[in-house]
């Protein structure tokens, strides 16, 4: 028998929190091959073959956790759950190639649901060459659990992780950020009114580029091809999950640096500062604390300078600096504000 | 606003069954690489690098559906999951050599109990010399669900599909069959004794190897070890996950034959037998239709039955025959029954 309580080392974990649980778990494995190119605490796992390397990333996706069906179409769920399972590798400046899918269900689930969700993930892979070369589909007793690995191929020479970010390099990230999460809002307070009064069919239409970037949004092939045509290497790149924040902290942990950012720089959209400011939120604290963004952030030597701004949609905000500076904001009123990271939240 | 009604349509997934569904899935995918050699319907992808393929192979484990925690110890669910994962890619005559896993838990777990699942992953890997290279824990609305994928390389010459059996060629299986199965029946009667009399322990001493072919099963490195040591290479392979009916016919299906097995060459182990007498249920139907033996089922040439006598723990259980003659066993009063295979049942 097994004893599942809310036991008081339940707060150890927060304690610990994400990352550092994982970084635990992962020392308690011995490594048997050479060509296992570890794959813990970076976007994608990478197994040498030859001179060729594989790489995988996977990506579990629970209802009710990471996606809520009372406002999420079954399609656009499938384009999504693509979307991010390619972005993982993308962000190793590796272009996706093939992908697995499992999906488990319950018998709420009627065959066209299944249909819709799959029309989804087909019209994804097809946008992006993405070839399935797995799939299964089994019962589940707790609603819909969608699992994907991508599989994307590379060379050792432009494969890029976290860890390379040297010190007065230039950090950029392409698109916009705060979309996202500014999306969900808005459909997270439809679902209210919903609620309250059936009858009232939400307008949403104004909101229409928030809510796509919530519920489509598209993995950044254009960037790492528009940096291979620019002859950019960055020094080191990761997707923008959880915000700004967390990101350019994960970057300058795994290279052991520090950064300065300027809010004035964090590219942030119109429509999105307009929005939070209706609703009453700082658009910046959005951008540095929210998620789904699935924007690339990367370091580039300075001599590139020039090189990026032949990119559309990239912005340099910030540099990167000696670690015991640390992770520095200056605000739009030219405050030092220290960043901090929320993590593991979700626990 | 997502429909989600037990409609009429759901009855059409029984009709279709899995892996027809499965089946019109993949087919609405496009192929872009050539380097994708297709793993749908197969055990494991694969993807060809170079002159080397990288096998791929992937598991959703979720509460409730393929684990009850109610008597399945943590510590064994963390290393049953890795054995499962790890058997696809021996299925294919590759050895796996790498691993991903993703885990999703709810509060109710607390850390310890994370520890623990984590030994049991841990254990299996260092057993079966086994790198992880990528390792995720979120957080989850219903309870445990575990994600894992496992990597192995292989070269053409070697890597053997469910394809490739030929008229007259011997079916072979290792190890015994329906253990398992029997060790969850009495897992499940336990439980139900322990629910009406919490104070009865229960003493399932005598039961050890049924009980460990359920909690803690082996995946069979042994076997493809011992068939490379004797210079075979077999025609077709398959797991043993769903009973040996439906991995008999899965290789016939794939390899356009049919089959013919004798009930007295399934191998079935004395306690099993014994114990499936006592609970008043036919051993040959659950070595059948009985799950999770995770034993492998292959056909070798005929000129290879010598060499099949030098390795222990492997029957030949029959014969590959034309498509026309179907599916067929002759029992132990030489009876010719024709094979059904459940399928798609937990839908």
């Amino acid at each position: 028998m097994i004893e599942e309580k809310k036991s008081p080392e339940n707060s150890d974990l927060t304690k610990t929190g994400k990352s550092g649980l994982i970084k635990e778990k992962a020392a308690g494995f011995e490594k048997f091959y050479k060509n296992s190119i570890t794959g813990v605490g970076e976007d994608a796992s990478v197994v040498k073959l030859d001179e060729k390397y594989a790489v995988f990333s996977s990506k579990l996706f629970i209802e009710n956790v990471h996606f809520d069906l009372g406002y999420f179409p079954l399609k656009h769920l499938g384009y999504k759950c693509v979307a991010v399972t390619l972005s993982d590798i993308l962000a190793m400046n590796v272009i996706p190639t093939q992908l697995r899918v499992n999906i488990a269900v319950s018998n709420r689930f009627s065959k066209p649901a299944i249909d819709e969700l799959m029309e989804g993930i087909t019209i994804c892979c097809k946008i992006y060459k993405i070839d399935l070369i797995g799939l299964d589909i089994s019962s589940s007793s707790v609603g819909l659990i969608i699992s994907m690995e991508a599989v994307g191929q590379a060379n050792n020479k432009t494969m890029v992780n976290r860890a390379g970010a040297g010190e007065k390099e230039l950090i950029c990230v392409s698109g916009d950020l705060g979309a996202a999460y500014t999306g969900l809002l808005l459909l997270e307070r439809e679902k209210q009114v919903f609620k309250a009064h059936p009858d009232n069919q939400p307008d949403l239409s104004e909101f229409d580029y928030l809510i796509e970037r919530q519920i489509k949004p598209e993995p950044r092939f254009d960037l790492i091809d528009a940096l291979k045509k620019e002859e950019i290497l960055p020094t080191s790149m990761i997707h923008v999950t959880d915000g700004l924040a967390s990101a350019l902290m994960n970057v300058c942990k795994a290279s052991q640096k520090g950064c300065m950012v300027y809010e004035n720089k964090i590219p942030v959209d119109t429509l999105t500062c307009n929005t939070l400011r209706d609703l009453k939120i700082v658009a910046t604290t959005i951008a540095l604390n929210g998620g789904e963004d699935y924007e690339l952030l990367f370091t580039v030597k300075q001599e590139d300078f020039e090189k990026i701004q032949h990119i559309e949609n990239v912005s340099i905000i910030g540099y990167i600096t000696e670690p015991e500076e640390g992770y520095m904001l200056i605000s739009n009123d030219e405050k030092v504000i220290e960043l901090q990271a929320q993590e593991f939240s979700g626990y």
